[in-house]
This record gives structure tokens, C-alpha cells and sequence, in this order.
């Protein structure tokens, strides 16, 4: 299992959807040998093309490399793959680096079952879409032992970007990464539901999206600053009171609704926002809503 | 009403709210005699003593200045002091500038009623918090008669930042305000329930906040994306489909509810997806949620 100076790295990549497709190519043009399989056939057409090897099942797969790099829809795809005996069987002493998508209790469960099995386990999520792969723009975030991240470190940055390891605990970066898709998601929602209203309002998306732009803008020192409130648990709204904020609101279901658009979204945090100011924290700050939706 | 080169050029603020204060506070700054008033007394002492006209009623307040500000909680507050007798008939000739935020229906219904009581009018919106007001980061948005904006942009720029006349429809500014505070707020709901689901797994505030600025940072071209398939009707979900989305949203979805995190907002957000799917189109990019909340 020790590198072989005299041969390339190799890595093998377990599923070939759009992201394990992507992170196969950046492997093959860092010049590694690597290794593909995905469970439906066919998806490794174009990486064969340009260099990867084809493996005729999972377990040929992750024999093929001390590193396996599995990328699959969530964690239940990765288990059913994973806890094959055979696979099970190929991956004694060897490394899986599981770049799936799940929640933090599914990460700590592999790196359970990884222990107890003799798998070298490092869990991981990618934080950036697919096109960043491979780039400086590429974002992936690791949780487990941090010697054996360090001991990967070299192959991993094959995929470009910046890696960080947040802590021993298996599920930190599970935990990251539901944090930020609940912040990316909700985002994205919001700015759909915003083009439906300006274009029931005859405002087009290419009118709408410079200002949207400079929304998206004034988002990071606030961030900030929120962070800050929430750590501190304080809640200052001498500039903004929710009072204010859930007026605003209240204006975004209105426009909503006059053009039967739903804003079911919007009454939802109108909504915790009111829960708020009837609790009589009405000139605190939007932070406050904290407290709503942990049930404190 | 003609301006007097002899004398500074004069403005009246009605609504002495954060936001009322700052903007009278810019028009001091710039050297504007500036007639301050507000329906609950005691909120000009500052700014009196700064330089500021008191004003003892409404219509004497409007009577002083050529052009009056208006910046209270929304048009139920705004019509209230416009629509009393005195006030509308010390207004005639005179322009009002309402930068108050309210529905689109709500701003063209003041501009009708402006020019049946022959009273100048210009609708417009703040879309940045107080402390940008006087500064380069203020952005104002204005709506109505081209001209009016025109004669009055000179004071207007007083208050700094960027100003942007969107059209003649009255309505304008409201339109892209409500569109621009939906995502905004929703923005911001996604993040404080973020940081409620970071805290519960043992992440702080702080150490979101980098990786948070990080999503931030991704969101201007997609917003710049996802504006072109509205416009054009399109739902490219070659490298996203809206199946995957849905996924990850289920993720945060549970991490939170095992940690007792209400989640009702992602769960809207999850069914949209999810009746996305349900209607055949789940290899689809997400803008396709437009139909959904639309009801096409």
C-alpha cells in the first residue's frame, strides 16, 4: 500500500454523477492513475477516454488504490455500496474519503462501521457545484483524524481549491455542510420567489439581478455580525427592531398573494417573526428568532 | 416655490423613525435647511440641535420646504399624515418624495391621489440599512414622473450613495423594493436557522461565519443565471438537477429536527422541490419552482 515512487498516485473514485465525474477528471489531469465505477453502467464512457481505468465492481475498484474516494447521492447509497462484504473485505487498511451528502449523525455512523471493519475512514463534503472542481474556486471541508488527512493531503489537492480539516469529530463536516446548503438553499429559494413577484410585476430577472447582486453584497459583514449576536446571545436591534423586519414581511406576502404567487415561505418567517414581537421582544433584532426556532 | 440662489435650498422630513433621522441628518450634513417633524414628539431633540427646523404640525412642516421626504413604517402611516386637509392643501404645488416601504398597489394608489390633489409626486425605496445613509453604499430607487426626478435629483444626491429613476409606473420602486427585501429576508432566515443548526452540533457562530461569506460570495452569478432561464423560460438542470437539490434540502430538513430545530422553512422549500418532481420535471435545474409557486 506504500506509494511506489516510481509510479504515479493512484485513487479510485466510486460513483459517476455530475460531481464524482467531475472529481475523476481533476484526478486524471493531475496525471493520477485513477480508477472509476459507478453502480449503472455507462457513466464512465468519457473518463475511460481520457485515461481512467474501468472497474468491473466496486471491490475491483477499491483494490485498485489505497484511496477511495466515494461520491454518491447520500449515505444510504454509500453504505449499500461500501458495507458489501467483498468491498468491506478489499478495503481493510486502505483509506475511504466519503464526499457524499448527508447529515452529521450518517457521517459519525460510517466512521463507526469504518473503525470496526479496519477502513481508514476521513468523512467530507464538497461546498462548491460542479464546474468548480478542479479550480482555485473549489471548496471541500474534511472531519476525522487529521493524520490521516494529512497522509492524503497531496492526492486530494489533485481536485483543486481549498481544503480544510475541521475537527476530529467524523460528522463536523457534515455539519458544515448542512449549515451552508440551508443557507445556500434558502438563498436560492427566496430569489426565485423574488423574480416570480418582479415578473408579475413586470420587472424582468436581467432588471431585477444587478440589484439582486447588490443584496448579495451587504449579506457578508452582516453574516458576520450575526454570528457575533448569536454566539453572544444578544440581540441588538437599535437599527433595524423586528417590528420593522416583519412589516417588510408582511409586504413581501402581500405583493406575493395580490399576484397569486405563493408565499408560504415568506409567512413562515413572517410568521416566527411575529412569535417573536408577541413574546415582547419587538424592538430586538432578527437574530432574536433564534430562540423561536430552537424552542427555547 | 422658485429656489433662491441667495439662500440654501430647503427640505422637510416627515417621519423621524432610524431611517427618517438619518436621512434628515445627511440633509444637514450636505448644508440643507432641513424642517424636521414627526407624529410622536421628542424624536427631533438631536437633530434640532444639529441645526434642524422644528416643526410644529405636519402641514407646517411641509409648507417650509419645496420638497418634502417622507419616511414612515409603510402607506397606512403615510396617508394618514399626507390625506389630512391642511397638509394635502399646504402640499399643492409643492413635491412629495415617499421613500416609506409598502406594496406596488400602495404607491401608484398615493400617486393618483397626489395628482387629484395637484400635488407633485415621486415614489421610491431604501434597499440599505440605516448607518449607509450619507455614505457611498446608500442605494435609493425612485419611481414616477421622470422630470420631477429630475428638478429634485440635485438635493436628493444629499443623502448619497446611488440613485436609479426605474420608470414612470409609480409602482416601480415598491416592485423591485419588495423583490429585493424577499431575498433579503429569506437570505437571512436561512442563515439564522443556520447558525441555530451549526450551534446544535457544536459549531459556533464564528466558525460558520468564514465558510458562510463563502456561499455568499457564490451567489452573484447564480443569481445572474438563474435570472437569464426566468427571462427565458429555460430549466437547465444538466449539472444540478433539481432531484439532487431536493436531497440535500431533506439533509437539513433532519439534522435539524433531530436536534428539536423547527425546520418549516426548508420544508416548504423541500415540497416545492419535491412537487417539481412529482410533476415529471426532476431532472430539471431548480428555477423550475417558478411553476409551483406560480400555479402554471
Amino acid at each position: 500500500m506504500s506509494a511506489q515512487t516510481d509510479q504515479p498516485a493512484a485513487v479510485t473514485v466510486l460513483g459517476l454523477g455530475p460531481m464524482g465525474r467531475a472529481l475523476a477528471a481533476a484526478f486524471l489531469d493531475a496525471g493520477l492513475r485513477t480508477t472509476v465505477w459507478n453502480r449503472t453502467p455507462g457513466r464512465d464512457t468519457e473518463l475511460v477516454a481520457r485515461g481512467a481505468v474501468p472497474a468491473s465492481s466496486a471491490a475491483e475498484a477499491v483494490a485498485a488504490a489505497p484511496l477511495t474516494v466515494v461520491c454518491v447521492v447520500n449515505y444510504d447509497a454509500s453504505d449499500a455500496v461500501l458495507r458489501q462484504d467483498a468491498v468491506t473485505a478489499a478495503l481493510k487498511g486502505r483509506t475511504v474519503v466519503n464526499l457524499s451528502a448527508d447529515i452529521p449523525d450518517r457521517a459519525r455512523d460510517a466512521a463507526e462501521w469504518a473503525a470496526r471493519h479496519g477502513v481508514r475512514y476521513l468523512d467530507g463534503a464538497i461546498m462548491t457545484p460542479t464546474p468548480s472542481i478542479g479550480t482555485d474556486d473549489a471548496v471541500f471541508l474534511y472531519s476525522g483524524s487529521e493524520e490521516l488527512y494529512g497522509e492524503h493531503r497531496p492526492v486530494l489537492a489533485a481536485l483543486g481549491g481549498s481544503h480544510t480539516h475541521l475537527g476530529e469529530d467524523a460528522g463536523r463536516a457534515a455539519a458544515y455542510d448542512v449549515a451552508l446548503l440551508d443557507i445556500f438553499w434558502t438563498a436560492m429559494a427566496g430569489y426565485s420567489h423574488a423574480l416570480a413577484v418582479a415578473r408579475a410585476e413586470g420587472v424582468t430577472g436581467a432588471e431585477l439581478a444587478p440589484f439582486a447582486q447588490g443584496i448579495a453584497a451587504i449579506l457578508p459583514p452582516l453574516f458576520t455580525e450575526f454570528a457575533a449576536d448569536t454566539d453572544a446571545g444578544t440581540y441588538s436591534g437599535e437599527l433595524n427592531p423586528i417590528t420593522s423586519a416583519a412589516s417588510t414581511m408582511a409586504h413581501v406576502v402581500h405583493a406575493s398573494e395580490a399576484h397569486g404567487i405563493d408565499a408560504s415561505l415568506m409567512r413562515v418567517i413572517e410568521g416566527q417573526a411575529r412569535r417573536v414581537i408577541a413574546r415582547g421582544h419587538g424592538g430586538d433584532g432578527y437574530t432574536r428568532v433564534a430562540e423561536v426556532i430552537t424552542g427555547r
